[in-house]
């Protein structure tokens, strides 16, 4: 029987300068939908799982495009709340070489930001689910998305559902101090975490090493130690980082490491020339969710999220359209790009 | 010596669908920058006039990109105050036929409706200026707006600038009670309103006569009964107003009507087949500025600003872009279109 | 509760030249999906029916994509079965004034065209159903597309579900002779018959009035005599024509008649500007099926028809992407095109 | 035997705005090439006679885009010189409605207009030709192509060619008075002269009627006495004209005159809503020398040379793309443009 | 005098999504034709032959297409025959990176495929030609395509033809088995072998060495070891073998070798950032073939088809598009792309 | 107080083909405008200098359309002339890998390179000058217009600007010997001299070193050698040039030398995917008279005109569109390209 997850945030509309094009320079913007737990809902669609995005969306056209979109791409949208002023929108300039991807974002007073817990009946919505998965943005959103997050995780556990959390730290949208405050609060109902170092230090405290990730450098010790307090601290089931180096907006390295309070294991590195780079984190946790509520062991998954979020930095727009059977021939070893006939 | 325009208000970011696609159709949006004043402004400038347009935007590329976007034009954005929250985004649908162009709007929280009187240096803006141009969108934005807008017509009077206004009344931005309420309080400083019947009921309370806008056709009698009522209320100079007659969303009819407490006056109709009609409205009152602050009599202003705004109708984007060259051909009687080689 | 609806048949992926372009010139083709029956899903979904599409696609990427624009529309893609050689093509080319639409079709061999009637569980597909619709088109496909049309019409019947057609005679799939012999079987299962002069003769073999449909005119007395010939034999519930008036290509009339044994109703008739007619028809098939299924009288399930195939002209792609609101709006006698803010 | 035809004159890069936008309004240019004698030679090819057209173009690879372009098309290249200069350039902004086309010109120095009577081998190009068509443009470049153009003329009749004229005055090209000089010497080589009034005035001096084209009104008495003066003082077999009634950009009337120096002959007429008028006179031109070259009376030429023109206004480019099927369905009174399936 | 060259396949229609988007995500496709031995007649067009591309395309205006665009490029069309049901098609989707660029074919019943050998006049098409190309595709396609192209090789051989293959194997069309059947027969009419281990092995059966195509890493000695079987079994003149090594989609080394039967000789190596690389191997027999009927010496040519073919990786679409000089430039050493002025 | 910079020279419209395609696959050209000094306004501009381009444009929609974009990105176009036959052109074909972008010039005729002294009023456009920059190109483009380079020149030091170069040698427009003897003169005036080696031989007779610009190899004693000579004739008092190391069209090295008379400086090397690499040098002009005249000392100023024009290299166009602080970010060590939330 396939499995049913649960993801729930923010979708925004993307509009993105098309061909490298500065946003001066745009007088089109290419249009697509997405938002993390969203990227997350969509890969494990896309893997065959029954995926369902829970949010607010405005009841105008737009709204309902974000839903059209992401019903074509597989998503189960029947918990998805209809009111509220707006959908949230980011534009994104996509870098090349040395120049960064910028991104800006007009989220604020979005459906979702201001939904309340009474928009959603997480009983039903509950009711059979697998699996949980929100990230660090949901809560940052508002302070009734913090109060709507717990209320999702509370009844999520009474129903026995698996949870996952991606920190995600934005700074746009709250402090240290108050990432901490309700984040910690949050971290009792996780099973397993995914995060990086700076992650873990602004929503959690956890001091991060050395890693300077402007360098393109990495240094396991750091979150070797950093995972081992969060193991101590939240008792996880698993803690989880990308690793990415950053050569340049066009290439990067691209790895992660696992730790199951026993073992480290760090994935085998792809160096990505790369089409699109937003999404890459979801499709990340997209690909070790799969693994994991399909029954891999913690180092297969691993593998398995690694190339399948590899794969997404070659995929325009947020979300990872590949398939389980294309996520397995690289992670058996076929990397050559060679055409598919 | 060229005369200095000012028009203050919203511009916003315009993404419209390209084709006669539906929203829902959309993978891409055409990107343009416009608003009710802005509008104006660039019709002025094109006429070779100095064109001041007075706005607050963002401190982000956005903001940008808009400021860019007039002083392409060739307006002067010196006096646009930068900072706020964000950029008024509106969603534009074009219809054909029977089928409504549909608009969406996104513009709570702007820049501009949160702007502040400190934002503005109004004694050096209306220094040595001509004119000053306002729509009624511009105090509905926010009850700040509404401050914001009476303080510019106070001191704009006091530099001794004429005062145009075009009632333009929105009713996702505020209800007819509120409207009256200020712009009532507004009219003092005007001495030319633009507005069509819809717009003097629901904005200054005139009871409108039985023209019924969905029929596309015109009854003449209603207007004067109006006009003659706002001329001895609020002493206006000229009162006038666009006649459009909606056969479909792919034809209209276009005429304008003038009053001068004295006489009326029908322009010249022109039967248009439409590319873009947002902006129409504006590219009128662009006209009949220039045509008046240039010296031509009322009549002659009259034909002008119909002749410009029907040429607007051909022209994607809220910006008329027509030189003054080109109206005097086609209010000299040249509608043939016929090939400029 | 919302009503179950099955329609039946082929979609194939259209590809259409941009911007008026002939085959010759050009360089990319806008992809879309599209067939009678599907674009008559789509319609009932947008109007808030439980609608499914019944076909058989490849199973590959573009047969994926396929399922996948169904599914981003609304339409229930659970019954569609996968595999067979390929998805059936037509290219579009879009005249304008005298220069006609050309279609080329490139649909042989396609997976539903060579589908066996034990890729589909029909029992399943029909339990619960209010409705049935397919189109003279399936059952010309091939002979095997024949006999499941059969064998779906039969368990439809049995399951009580009420049954519509839409006689659409293609002359490149079959000749006259063809058609007459199974279509003339079919009938038998069918309660509603849409279908005009040139489709009741070249599939039923009824004698045609004078009515030339090149010329743009339009005799209804040949009609009224097909339709009591019609009924006679077939003790259709009623019987229901468009009447296209093509005055060119970028014009058209549009009205429709129906019949239900007792009185003629003719409807309102629209000019409309053509943007896209293909799924002219189907949209009103759509309209009609919508407002029968939900209790519209005969006359006012017409009005509605013809009112959304109107605005369907005004749309590009095959779908018909209006809401009942839209459609009510235009019923209810504003056709001003009139910007909706 | 398929008839030779020959051609002579610029093919020019055509830069024109995509959507109706204005030169400021474009950031990309839509790229076709064209020009009077070329497009009248791709009608000729498509409707399968041997067409050569003769120019020189720079020998670089926008020459060579040219020369591939004429080629996909049909047309013969095997007389066109390599080397000079430039290709000449032609911008283009398509108008709607009241707002007219704009052409802007930047052709001066172009390989052709500088080109060499010793460029080519007019001996071999007219060896068994049957025809040979030029316009009034070609002669107008320069000194040096009128001379050519005389040389071109002198070895055709030489080989027994049958020769037309397009008068095509270009008042950017030369004055009344250059003109007149120029073309009158060359009118002793043609056999079929078309032109209108402007055209006949401004080139060969024979004065008006009081039609105004700007008004779009015919009259169609200053026609017949021009043509007769031009019978009287030429002796061309045919002389002819367009007749186009300017309703506005988008709408025109479309007909025209024959006069055999015996009988006034006016052709059907066509309204058209245009998609792109330019060539549209040099596809009457190509329909003309078709069906006389192929043995048509001249008033089956004319029908089939106003409906093959009319065709060409739906076509976006200077080249009319049709076939003389295409053709023979709108002689044939079917204007109704319904779908060709 | 220039060479006359024959080459006969299929040529299809190619849809190609944009901007490395997935087939999920287009909502427009490229539109370009090709097929391998098409490709190898535009390569040699672009190098100044006289080359003649022989295939049947259905009679309608999609065939017309192909046909228009062979024209364009230079290709002699005189030996297309017309007729049959369909043009082949296939789809691509451009990969990057580690994801694979994905070919779907859909050119089952096409034209050429169910071509009748007298379709062809092989008398005339084969006079005074000097060399004849085909590929292991065209006897794949169907029996009769296997029989139309022996009796191809037979005539050419009588007229004393030169005759090259690559041996191309396509696993989507035949066995292994039949492949061998056919194959190895039509081998007797062959002067040069194009092929890499994987098509000689499964096309003539001859055992491959360890090379692991999709490692990126090459083994010589298995090619050498092939080569020589194939000199003793076949006697080719040459023996010729790219050598692909597939970093990833987006990053190749490419380079080749050849032998003739005495002596190996290893082309110079290039690395390509890949912009587009389907018809790789068919530039190679352009750039092969074009050396060889020319006079250079088979090491010369070796580096030539090598050069050719690496810039044909750079350009979009199935086709070679450069010149001899701009093929001998980077033969010469210069590899650095500055731009040219 | 901010800037004024003056710089003057040819803005041309640029025509480039779109993906990689080359010119004979065009069928449409992306539109921006231009040229050497005009970049090197606009990279002004974006640091917040008030520069002005001096040119002269034809008075036409094109002219003005070049007029509005220098005006979009905020370069003040109060001393552009208007008048004479027509704007430059320059077609573009953007190379990639081992394929060379390919540049064809139109550029002859133009309103600039016929332009008089007398257009131009230089002791208005030099009053309160802090700078004046032109390129090797204006003085090449005619007589006149070297003529009117000698005056602005003059003008510039009769009012104490401090003067640039960019010596930019063009084959197409002179000779060296034409250009040693126009250049020479024209030192005299200049006080930083920009120019690598192959500018240096041919613009001003100094003997180049064994650089091979076409193996992508440097020898920086050469330039040294050259550098010495420069300032023992000319005194100036900075002389530097770009280090180009092509690899490839897709990739280069990027970096720079200083010579103050004393000392040599190279800068940090960038190792650049290129975008677009037109405008790459003009942006490093931009880069170091900002940083120059801004106060930064030599060294400094080197830094950030590489890494200024490292970043254009990653944006399309001719302009370089990046702020301060995106430059000193790069000047600062960040090179990793990560995505700016």
């Amino acid at each position: 029987m396939t499995k049913k997850i649960i993801t729930m945030g923010e979708i925004m509309l993307r509009l993105s300068t098309p061909g490298y094009k500065r946003f001066l320079q745009a007088d089109s913007f290419d249009v697509v939908y997405g938002g993390g737990e969203a990227n997350v809902a969509v890969s494990l669609a896309n893997f065959g799982l029954d995926a369902y995005f829970v949010t607010k969306l405005p009841n105008n056209p737009i709204g309902q495009a974000a839903v059209n979109y992401l019903r074509k791409f597989g998503v189960n949208t029947d918990f998805i709340a209809r009111g509220g002023e707006r959908i949230g929108i980011y534009f994104l300039e996509t870098g090349a070489s040395m120049r960064s991807s910028k991104v800006v974002y007009d989220r604020a007073h979005s459906s979702i930001a201001e939904a309340d817990i009474k928009d959603f009946d997480f009983d039903e919505i509950f009711m059979g689910a697998d699996w949980f998965h929100f990230s660090g943005i949901t809560p940052a959103l508002s302070d009734k998305s913090a109060e709507l997050t717990e209320e999702a995780l509370k009844v999520a556990k009474k129903h026995g559902v698996i949870v996952s959390v991606d920190l995600n730290y934005r700074k746009k949208l709250w402090t240290p101090e108050k990432a901490k405050k309700v984040m910690t609060r949050l971290m009792q109902y996780v099973d397993i975490c995914i995060g990086n170092e700076e992650d873990a230090e602004k929503t959690l405290g956890f001091k991060p090493g050395k890693t300077d990730v402007t360098k393109g450098k990495l240094e396991l010790s750091g979150y070797k130690d950093i995972f081992k307090q969060m193991k101590d601290k939240f008792g996880f089931k698993y803690i989880v980082t990308t690793l990415r180096e950053s050569y340049s907006a066009s290439d990067n390295g691209w790895s992660a490491l696992i730790y199951d309070g026993n073992e480290f294991y760090r994935s085998r590195k792809y160096d990505i020339r790369i089409v699109d780079r937003v999404g890459g984190g979801d499709s990340f946790a997209g690909g070790l969710i799969y693994s994991l509520v399909t029954g891999k062991n913690f180092k297969e998954a691993l593998e398995f999220a690694v190339a399948a979020s590899a794969l997404k930095h070659t995929i325009p727009g947020d979300f990872n359209l590949v398939s389980v059977d294309e996520v397995m021939t690289l992670v058996n070893g076929d990397s050559s790009g060679r055409v598919q006939r």
